[in-house]
């Protein structure tokens, strides 16, 4: 699967693509029955919701879930990103969001290279965010909204947000984000918010400015979310453990097409838990790391 | 305005009718203009959200702002009430609901009438629930969501919340409203959200179930929720203090349709503030009042 001359040009344009129904049903089944057993396990890298036993996000199932791994290494999904970039993509980050039917919480405003930039140093934004719905996403289960054209704004100013949910969060002032859809078409495409079924793939740029309600919906929104960095981009500083941010740069080689129908074989070296160096982090400050750099 | 046989059966069927743009802009800025200096007192009818200052709710604007007095007498509004009820009716209670831009929390699923039978001893379900907006309700902007058809259960079991929000509401649980949810057509209609522009109008019974989520888009969404009661169903019981749940069972006289536009004069009791009446309250145990009735 490549990308059309037109799909880059909306791509730089609004800094999301959408591709509904991606994935056939079949192919998205053996993913999403692989979901409940993951987020059962009490292991580190299961993040609960705050004052919740739900799941609000599951780090790297691709180093110990079969189907996982093999949907990170899916050429429908791997060859978009490198021809965006024109360079091959090793995976930062692997995520499966709960988003659980009446517990999944807010997302609050935020871009994710500001993370990526801040804890991780990333030297620059050549890093794409790719949404795989596992479940329907409609207007009453917490879809994710973003504000086309926000990534042309690049890094925008952030705090971080250590109190509103489970999980720590660079968020965007409410009054930026007031601008940045004024200025995208306020009431008239200000805000989008692309929905579809089990299957369906989002693209989207890692300074596109993004978030999600809260689900009071009886329907989960489990979604992956996959982060792609081009080789030359890797991060510079491991202040995050390694299941949350990963430290292995070589590049994704992709299975076949099929490869979600069919058993090709996958390295799991995770599969029997978590080692000590996955939650090992360095704490060198980012302004000498700068200087090292 | 009368409402035609249609309407009154499809009221019965899914327990709603919704009338986009009833009122006219013109009609609804004298409205939405009033609200920022009644949200700016420091009143106990302000009630503020959860670790912010936006106003959730203000209660009883009818008793002391005159354009909030003639809407709660306006025939467009209350005609309709009079006709599903073929009584009279008072007004039982009266907010303006904030839902402010990035401020506005969630209202769990609840029913309103299991509050006033739980609180005020209200006898029957003949009370009627009335929304207009002022504001443009949005996907983004967190709509009231319905759950067609649920007021055929009557009042269903719900637990006092007294933490979720600033705001104690009786919710019902979940495992029910996933059963309401299916039965009234899963995700083909199991959940409707009314969306339109600013004097859209909704009535809603009082058993039907609804909730709304957090507002993270830069939009106000504020609404006047007022609830009429049938003049025979008044309540019997003062636990809530008047300023939330009203004692005068006087019949709604009508002002003329114009009432939005013309300075038609209206009685403010509460003008120069709360008397010490609306705050106090009655403490009978219901079993008790029960009773005695």
């Amino acid at each position: 699967m490549h990308l059309t001359p037109e799909q880059l040009e909306q791509f730089d344009r609004d800094g999301y693509l959408f591709f509904p129904g991606l994935f056939s049903t079949e192919e998205i089944r053996t993913l999403t029955e692989a979901v409940p057993a993951l987020y059962a396990r009490r292991e580190a890298y299961n993040v609960r919701e705050k004052g919740s036993d739900a799941v609000r996000t599951n780090f790297a199932a691709h180093m110990y879930s079969e189907p996982f791994a093999r949907l990170a290494r899916h050429p429908r999904m791997v060859q978009p990103v490198m021809d965006l970039f024109d360079e091959q993509v090793y995976m930062h980050q692997f995520k499966i969001n709960g988003k659980m039917a009446f517990e999944g919480d807010v997302w609050q405003w935020h871009q994710d290279y500001g993370t990526w930039l801040n804890d991780d140093m990333m030297p620059t934004e050549r890093a794409m965010n790719v949404a795989i719905f596992l479940d329907d996403v409609n207007e009453f289960n917490g879809p994710l909204m973003f504000i086309p054209g926000s990534h042309k704004k690049g890094v925008v100013d952030a705090r971080h947000d250590l109190s509103t949910t489970s999980y720590p969060l660079w968020t965007v002032d409410n009054h930026l984000i007031a601008q940045l859809v004024e200025r995208a078409g306020g009431k008239q495409g200000g805000i989008v918010s692309p929905k579809g079924p089990p299957g369906s793939m989002i693209l989207f740029h890692s300074c596109l400015v993004h978030a999600s309600t809260s689900n009071l919906s009886p329907w989960n929104r489990v979604s992956v979310y996959l982060s792609l960095c081009a080789v030359s981009n890797h991060i510079r500083r491991h202040k995050r453990p390694e299941y949350i941010a990963h430290r292995d740069f070589t590049p994704i080689a992709c299975l076949p097409d099929d490869c979600l129908r069919l058993p090709y074989p996958v390295d799991l070296p995770w599969r029997d838990g978590l080692p000590a160096s996955a939650l090992q982090t360095s704490s060198v400050p980012f302004a000498d790391m700068k200087q090292a750099a």
